[in-house]
C-alpha cells in the first residue's frame, strides 16, 4: 500500500501541550481529527495558505492564532507576530497581502496600556508590511482564562500570476536555500520567559519575508518550486513535511546551516537541537539547480539576507525522509518533532 | 460642533468584561484605542464586515472570536456559533461565503471527544450554510489558560452587485424589518450556565441567515438600505448604531417587536430587556418604504422567516437616537447597552 493512502487516526484522549507545537502530534491532530471531518481540496492541501481561484485571480487565505508567552520579548512582541506571521504564511504562498484581520480574545483586568502597545505595535508592523487591519472583533473573558490576550489573525492575498509552488513538482536536484541563520525566535522567548537560568545577547528574528520573497521571484520564478517559513517544529519539521509531500529524498547539509554562536550555545546547554527551534522571520525555498545561483544571489543582496545559504538539496531517496549529512560523510534521519520542548512560542 | 466630529478617548485604565458585551463600552474601546491606531476605511465603516474592492467584484470581510460558556447549550454549540455567527456578518453584508478559516485555541487536558464534537458540529454547519472551511490552525495553552476552547472564524464572501448598504442612505420614511423572536439565544445560554435557579423551554436561534437575506435581495435589492445581524447588545444596540449612523431617528414599535413569552418571563424575573438580549439567527433590515411589503411578504414566505414582523421606521428625529414608541403614544428613549448583564454569550 502506497504511505500517502494510510489513513491517519487520532487515538490520543485528550488534547495536550504537544499537540499545539507543530510537530508530529500536531499533524496526527490535523490529520486525523480536523481533515477528515471538514475534508475540501483546498484544506487538504495543508500548505501556509489555502488557494481559492477567483476569475483570472487567486487569492491566498491563511489563518493563525497567537498565544505567545510572555507577550513581549527581545526584538518583538505578540502584536507583531501576529501581523509578521500572517503576512509571512502569505508571502510563502507567493501573495501579496491584501488585507488582514485581527481577532483578540482578552483577559478581564488586562491593564489598558499594555493593550495599547500591542495595537501600536501592530499597526506599525501592518505599516511596515504594507498592509491595512481591515476587520476585528474583541471578547474578553474572565481574569485568569487567557494570559493577558490571545490575538487571531487571517490574511488574504492575490497570489503572483508567475509562482507556481507545488511539492509535488519538486525534483531530485532541486536545491533548498534558506534566509538566515535559525533559532532566534524561540531561545529568544525561552530565554525571556526566565525559567531557565541562561543569558544571551539574542533577539526574535521576527519580520516580514516579503522583501525576501519578492527578490526570490524576480530573480527565480520560473525555478521557485516550494516555500515554507519554519516557525513552530522549526527546518526540521518543514522538510520533513516537504519530503513527505514531494515523495523524494531531502538532504541537509549540517555545516551549512548558519546558527548563531548565542542559540548554539544555549541549544547545548538546554539539550535542543536548533533545527526544532521556531523561527519567525526565515524561509526555506526549494530551486530548481539552474536557477539556484540565481536566487541565492538574490537573497543576499536584499537586506535581512545577507545570511541565506544554501543548505540542502533534492535527492531520489530514501522516499519521503530528511537526512542531515556532514562533509565527512556521515549521516542521521531527521524525523519531525516528537514532544514539545518550547510551548507557547508564537 | 457635529456630533459626528467628536473624538472618542479610551480612558478606562483596564479591560474588564464589559468591554465585550458589545455596547457603549466595547463602542468606546473599538473608536478610542482601535481604530485611532489601525486607521483605513474598511476599518472605519465599522460594518459587520470589509469591504474590499477586486477589480469588478467586492470582498467583504469578517472575523469573530466565539468564547461561548458552556460550549454546548439547548439548540447548539460553540462550533455552530462560530460558522454561523461569521456566515451572518457575511450574509448581512450582502454576501455569500467564498470559504471560512477557523483557528482553535485548546485548553491542555481538553478531552478529544469534546474537540471532536465541535469539529463535527462545524462540519455540519459548513455544509448547511453551503460554505467550506479552508483554512485553519491549532494552539494549545496549559490548562486553566482558556475554557476548553476558543474559535475565531473569518470568513471571505463575494458581495451581490445588486446589493448597496450604506447607512448614509437611510431616508425617513424608511421600514425596519426584523425576521423573527428575540432574545432565545441569550436567555438559553444564560440558563445553561445553570447560575440561575430557572428552566424555560427554549432553544438558541442559531442558524444562518443565508436564506432569509436572499429572499430580500431577491425581493427587494433596489430597495435594501442596511442589515444588521443583532447579536452581542441586542437590537437596542444594533439600531442604535443604525441611527448613529444615519443620522435619523429610529422609531422602534414595542408592541410590533416578536418575543416568546418564556423569553419574557425570564427576562422579567432577571431584570433584563429583551431588546439588549444577544441573537445569534436574526436579521435586521431598513427598506424603503414601496418595497417593504414585499420585503416582508418574501422574508415571511422563506422557512424561519414566518414570524417576520415591521418593528419600526426612520423618522426625520431626534437624530442619531433609538426611541421606543407605544400604540398609546407613549415613547422612551433606548440607548446602547451598557454595562454587560450576560458575559460570554457568543
Amino acid at each position: 500500500m502506497d504511505a500517502t493512502t494510510l489513513t491517519v487516526r487520532f487515538k490520543d484522549s485528550r488534547i495536550e501541550l504537544v499537540h499545539g507545537a507543530g510537530g508530529k502530534a500536531t499533524r496526527r491532530l490535523i490529520e486525523g481529527l480536523f481533515l477528515p471531518l471538514l475534508a475540501n481540496p483546498a484544506l487538504a492541501a495543508l500548505g501556509d495558505a489555502a488557494l481559492v481561484e477567483m476569475g483570472e485571480a487567486r487569492l491566498a487565505v491563511t489563518t493563525d492564532a497567537f498565544v505567545v508567552r510572555p507577550l513581549r520579548f527581545p526584538g518583538g512582541s505578540i502584536g507583531e507576530l501576529a501581523v509578521y506571521g500572517t503576512v509571512n504564511d502569505l508571502a510563502v504562498s507567493g501573495a501579496r497581502p491584501l488585507g488582514l484581520t485581527a481577532s483578540f480574545i482578552l483577559e478581564a483586568g488586562l491593564p489598558a496600556e499594555t493593550l495599547q502597545a500591542e495595537v501600536e505595535a501592530m499597526s506599525r508592523a501592518a505599516q511596515r508590511a504594507g498592509v491595512a487591519i481591515i476587520a476585528g472583533d474583541t471578547k474578553v473573558v474572565e481574569h485568569g482564562k487567557a494570559d493577558g490576550m490571545y490575538i487571531t489573525t487571517t490574511g488574504i492575498g492575490l497570489v503572483d500570476p508567475r509562482v507556481r509552488l507545488d511539492a509535488r513538482a519538486v525534483r531530485p536536484g532541486d536545491r533548498v536555500l534558506l534566509s538566515g541563520p535559525i533559532g532566534d525566535h524561540g531561545i529568544t522567548v525561552l530565554l525571556a520567559r526566565g525559567d531557565v537560568n541562561l543569558d544571551a545577547d539574542l533577539v526574535s528574528d521576527t519580520r516580514p519575508l516579503t522583501p525576501l520573497v519578492a527578490a526570490l521571484v524576480e530573480a527565480a520564478a520560473p525555478g521557485l518550486r516550494w516555500m515554507r517559513d519554519p516557525t513552530r517544529g522549526g527546518v526540521a519539521s518543514a522538510l520533513n513535511e516537504l519530503a513527505r509531500d514531494c515523495g523524494h529524498g531531502v538532504a541537509l547539509l549540517e555545516e551549512a546551516i548558519p546558527v548563531r554562536d548565542a542559540v548554539r550555545g544555549a541549544c547545548e546547554l538546554l539539550g535542543l537541537d536548533p533545527l526544532y527551534v521556531a523561527n519567525e522571520g526565515q524561509v526555506l525555498a526549494v530551486i530548481a539547480p539552474e536557477h539556484a545561483d540565481a536566487a541565492l544571489g538574490a537573497l543576499r543582496a536584499t537586506p535581512g539576507g545577507e545570511g541565506a545559504a544554501m543548505v540542502g538539496e533534492v535527492r531520489e531517496g530514501p522516499a519521503r525522509t530528511l537526512v542531515a549529512v556532514t562533509v565527512y560523510g556521515g549521516s542521521r534521519v531527521v524525523d519531525m518533532l516528537v514532544g514539545d520542548p518550547l510551548p507557547r512560542i508564537c
